[in-house]
């Protein structure tokens, strides 16, 4: 393809349940003119992450769903390659959200400068970007771990339940992960340091995950739902905490779901515990913690506390399959498209 | 019955959803003595209280189960008939939790002086007691109402309910009660001044609740369940708190409920609005606020900016209908029986 054309991909039509590459269609259009105040960029890394899937949907959510034939939306690492901005000069790395595209034209003020001296930049869309931020702040504001405590996550092995995890264990928490398969769970004991880790697959889950928790759970990190939720539930003590940040597990779901209901018996159990149930999106700390969170978590990358991984994927034409594979669980470490 | 004789209402049986008058026996015990640092105490009033529906249940909750056999359990207001401890005379008037009987020992330390002068004494079982405290703490520390916000409470003409109100208003909120029949809703609306009131059992109720909540619903303070929440639901904002202290329509239910399940719907909703649903016994806030409390409450009483019903029977033998009767909506105000 030419230098001179934008590559990206839109979305097509809406996914009913799971989304399909149908849902998505890949495009060429002009590269962007921009105009005073703004950069002309050149994506290098896309990031991919679970809120896409409502996104791609027309049901009211916390934001706006995406229309179709628009590029999809997603974090961006990219370089300056024309300025018009006094800030910015060609070649230099930025963090934006310029979507699912080659080429994006931006203004200045919504752009952070990154130094590559500093970190890997592509840690900026996920262990010092959005999602090592959600947990941090998820965990930090909300769940509000105190030593000795016991905090569970699911997707142990992704980026945020990773970071939810080691951040525990900073505070002086016990780490319970929730992980697919042997080799994403070996990975959460070993290199991210938990203390237990379950999988998920384990027809016996919900038992090992009660013999990981001797003492009950205090902070469930939300960001699966579906039979997790069901394990984790009896297991919660007087006064828990539970952070909402994600369902994947049922972002593909639609319609009504079968019984019983369940409402009754959390709502019972939010009683007679005293829960203390939050969702939240983390922009909402975005600006009271945004900063102390870089500061803190690049101290804690440079001393090991924190580690992280990443998945990087070649090439934008990936990106459909490799979300697909995202939402049931197929990455390993924070998804990544290198474009 | 003679003077020597302690009369007593102890827990027959465990009830099967609804209780009936053959889970309770009245009976006919000694005169407890008392020993160093207690007194004996002639009860004058006992506070009945939806929470006495889960002590009757084996089921695990934040307070243990009422054993069979044993004396329900209750606030009460009592006179010090005899005394073993330097702090109290004989015609003392104390707030003490002696349970469903008329004579009690009491150790000296878990009373407190009710002074006649100040207030007519039932107040301590409501209004200025656990029910007026449940709304305080619960409203003031969880829902937080903002001036301009719209807090919604159902069994509007309750103690607790009628608190929440008047406490929202004072607070520059605007309140909408929910209560039962005509009589209920003018008090509500007329002596307890909310700005809008629904009777629940209109056949369009969700629909008269979203008419009086035309800029949504900010604070929901939850202490009945049923189908009132489903009303509620729809119209929660962004950043909604519901405190959660009463499940009244629930207590009487027993086993599985019927589908389809709204758990996922509801932790979709969690998500997508950033939702605090925050269980809370009162208690837990004792320590921190009663204090304040006592003093904040009595001021607005004195200053009519708070209104109390109470709902007086006669007779501790009448306390197990009046209890049935309470938990199906029965009573009109703070229910209290008289010895």
């Amino acid at each position: 393809m030419s230098q001179f054309e934008n590559t990206r991909i839109v979305l097509a039509s809406r996914p009913e349940g799971r989304p399909t590459p149908q849902n998505f269609r890949l495009e060429q259009a002009a590269i962007p003119a921009i105009s005073e105040g703004q950069v002309l960029l050149k994506i290098l890394y896309l990031s991919l992450d679970p809120y896409m899937r409502g996104r791609m949907s027309a049901a009211k959510s916390y934001a706006a769903a995406t229309e179709i034939g628009q590029v999809m939306e997603g974090g961006t690492v990219a370089e300056v390659i024309e300025s018009r901005d006094p800030a910015f000069k060609p070649g230099d790395i930025v963090l934006s959200y310029s979507g699912w595209q080659s080429h994006a034209a931006a203004s200045a003020a919504q752009l952070r400068k990154l130094d590559p001296a500093n970190a890997p930049v592509t840690t900026a869309l996920g262990v010092l970007g959005m999602p090592g931020f959600t947990a941090y702040a998820g965990l930090l504001t909300i769940g509000q771990p105190k030593p000795g405590e016991t905090v569970v996550v699911a997707a142990a092995s992704g980026p945020v339940g990773s970071a939810v995890g080691q951040i525990a264990r900073i505070k002086g928490a016990r780490a319970v992960g929730i992980a697919g398969g042997p080799e994403k769970c070996a990975f959460v004991r070993e290199t991210f340091g938990f203390d237990a880790v379950i999988d998920h697959r384990d027809p016996d889950m919900a038992g090992k995950l009660a013999a990981a928790c001797p003492n009950g759970i205090d902070v469930y990190f939300e960001n699966v739902g579906g039979h997790v939720w069901d394990a984790v539930f009896p297991l919660l003590n007087t006064f828990a905490r539970i952070p909402v940040c994600g369902l994947v597990a049922q972002y593909n779901a639609s319609g009504e779901f079968p019984g019983p209901d369940r409402l009754p018996m959390l709502m019972r159990e939010v009683l007679s515990k005293s829960l203390t149930i939050r969702g939240f999106i983390q922009r909402e700390f975005v600006a009271a913690q945004g900063p102390a969170f870089r500061k803190e978590m690049a101290s804690w990358i440079a001393d090991g506390s924190v580690k992280y991984k990443e998945d990087v994927v070649q090439g934008l034409e990936n990106a459909p399959e490799a979300l697909i594979g995202l939402l049931e669980g197929k990455n390993f470490g924070k998804l990544i498209i290198k474009l």
